[in-house]
């Protein structure tokens, strides 16, 4: 799909931060974005499948990916590849997978960006924080390898995803022997689970992600919703090693082609680095017909200065 | 679309100069190009496009495109997306844009590779010289964020574009607070609008572009050519903060297969940047069918030295 | 295609070793992989070619590939591209070449990596060695720029390829005057010739390579083959500037649906960089339908310690 619009975010105001790298004499590198500029994603995705003859179906898929934001322009990066191998409800897949933690039902926003305005504005109304410290399909990068498997049946899906890096060593620059056993860092290995069920037009879903890099760990996240006609609401609360937090999140339809949804999230940190206080935004979107989407958005993070962001622009499919 | 044959260039006679690295200790790294080499390009391109129920186009573009120049093989990369949104006469672009500028008719020669020869052999014909410090669609980089609007009825078309890059810091390193306000080097903004008119065979064209980099500011374009019977014409006039110059090209069909184009460029330097003196050249292109283009070219550049190089290739539309 | 599995590799067991540069404190990079990991590989070719009027074939190729060997998950990156003109028996390739050696029949063995198991596991089995210091299509690099020419007649092949690089010199980093012609280092020329004829169900093929690198000159390549009904055998002989070595591969089909080939190599080095002593490996194959085929091999390798190799996964084909 492709995706574009102007972008206005106050945290792009004053001057930018020191890196922690110096620029040599007369060449600097560090870019100070407008407040207001444009964002834009295009998406390809390559989706290859067969079937045996057991009625077995294998497959793959990779993706390339471009996008704009702050002012800098990007060309398109290949991911890495997933494949799969189905039958009945059960899929296992393999390579750059999905995750547990993020196929959870509830944790992203029903729009087209799974979040607000046209590139999910910061991810802010995900219960877990927006760190994406969960193994997740990356579609511009590398990645991490991993396994997972999920298996559905009437209203009920279980998942369950694990993942695994190399340890890595320090060299020592003699490109000679082993390198010391001491200098190990241990490769981040995490296993999550997600169960969720759903009975009419409500759901209910559960997961948990266990992790040897204890920022990661214990991370935890529940949510209900349901659907009342034209309105529809979802719970959602996580827990992190950095914060917990609630999120509550409502949708309407206006007329025929439009939406709107309205979220709030109230996070209380556990460590500095975790988010406190409350964020909210809105989502608009209008469907002009033939898979192009307007979508507008307001957040206000959870930041204390320069909090308030507003996007407006054009999704289409392909 | 793909393109393959030999370039000879005396430019890459005698041995190749120093870089402003230094080399470790056996480890050369400044290649050495032979006279006579392979030219090649391979360009795939993804065009994506929907229309609305109001009947409003949208769609998008990106690229990836390999080439080989002066001995080096290349992959392929990807470009940045262009977006538009069309309606009747008037279209929008957004991101990676074709530029007023780079659009002007009259500006590239009529030839498959809007130069000479197989790859452009260094588009000597450009009378607004050939730094490309213009906007214009980059087929396998990240291109400039831009924007543009193109308005066309009847033979008229208006096209203006703008483009802004950020500013840039410099880093202390310390990777705390803010960079130094004195140490900005301020982003292009690139302002460049395009008339054009043609009736009948003839067409008249100017372009202008203003910058706040003194080099790519008040950049001005003027050409006027026609078509009579098998003979065709255009004379253009250039003038950049390096030089001015004018460019008369030529063309003739020959049979039911074949076409010359000749041309020469006249140049008067007003910096030591600047091109100055006498270049000419001349491309002849037989067409084999099938989308197939034999084409071979000769151009003598500017320089006053090794200045002449030949290509011969085929050419070929997917 | 697409193809992915389990690797166990004794290869990977203990510390990994030093390299030739030093990490930075604090920031480690050598990486130690499992003895067993995920490696799998998916590669989309784009293929384009047309036909002039005169009945000449003229095309292109570029691949986009991504692997993951040793727990280390790798995006797709592009390949060079290949550029061919083609008319009866006569095919002339530009570009990212196949090479005259690389395309010997009985080089390779006849299974779905054409080594064995998922990924190859080393390539073990071929006669020259596993360095591929010959000409070979490059699938995600920029491989060598060369020129080659395939005839076919009856059941004769005849290839001729060649391949250049550009010399290299060493910068003094003054940006200023050519580089110093003695710090040349001349860049890698290749000329290889094969010859190959097929009877029925029998074959010869010899192959020879000459370069200006030593270690890659003097390559020769010489192999019988035939089937005979549900087996098959291959005998090839190698001789490089490493190592001499001896293959005899044979293949056998189970019932519908199974085939199985073993292998075994007999080395004798030539230099303390020569593979020596013998390997040998096992490869089975089972055709589920639809293009997804079971690979399972095995596999011992030169080496005199962990020395042992398992894989098994998918393959399939789009």
């Amino acid at each position: 799909y492709g995706r574009f619009g102007l972008d206005w975010n106050q945290a792009n105001d004053g001057l930018p931060n020191n890196t922690d790298e110096a620029d040599a004499a007369g060449e600097p590198s560090v870019s100070d974005a407008e407040e207001t500029s444009i964002t834009s994603r295009f998406r390809l995705t390559f989706d290859a499948s067969t079937e045996t003859d057991g009625g077995v179906t294998v497959g793959g898929r990779i993706r390339a990916q471009a996008e704009s934001r702050d002012g800098v322009a990007g060309v398109a990066n290949w991911s890495a590849p997933q494949f799969h191998v189905a039958y009945g409800g059960l899929r296992v897949n393999v390579g750059n997978i999905w995750g547990a933690i993020d196929s959870a039902p509830g944790l992203y926003l029903n729009t087209t960006s799974v979040g607000t305005g046209i590139d999910g504005m910061g991810f802010n109304s995900l219960a877990i924080g927006n760190g994406f410290n969960w193994d997740t399909f990356t579609s511009a990068g590398n990645g991490r390898n991993g396994v997972e498997a999920i298996y559905s049946v009437g209203g009920f899906t279980g998942h369950i995803s694990y993942s695994k890096q190399n340890d890595l060593y320090e060299s020592d620059g003699t490109d000679t022997g082993p390198v010391a056993a001491a200098t190990r860092v241990e490769g981040e290995e995490r296993t999550a689970v997600m169960l969720s069920y759903s009975f009419g037009d409500y759901f209910v879903t559960g997961a948990y992600q266990d992790s040897n890099v204890v920022a990661n760990d214990e991370l935890g996240f529940f949510a209900v919703g349901g659907d009342f006609g034209q309105f529809g609401a979802t719970v959602s609360y996580g827990t992190t090693d950095a914060s917990d937090s609630i999120t509550l999140a409502g949708d309407v339809e206006l007329g025929a082609a439009s939406t709107i949804v309205a979220w709030v999230n109230s996070a209380d940190q556990n460590t500095a680095a975790g988010r406190d206080g409350t964020a909210f935004g809105i989502n608009y979107e209008y469907d002009l017909g033939g898979g192009v989407t307007f979508v507008a958005g307001a957040v206000s993070s959870h930041a204390d200065d320069n909090e308030n962001s507003v996007q407006a622009g054009l999704h289409f499919s392909f």
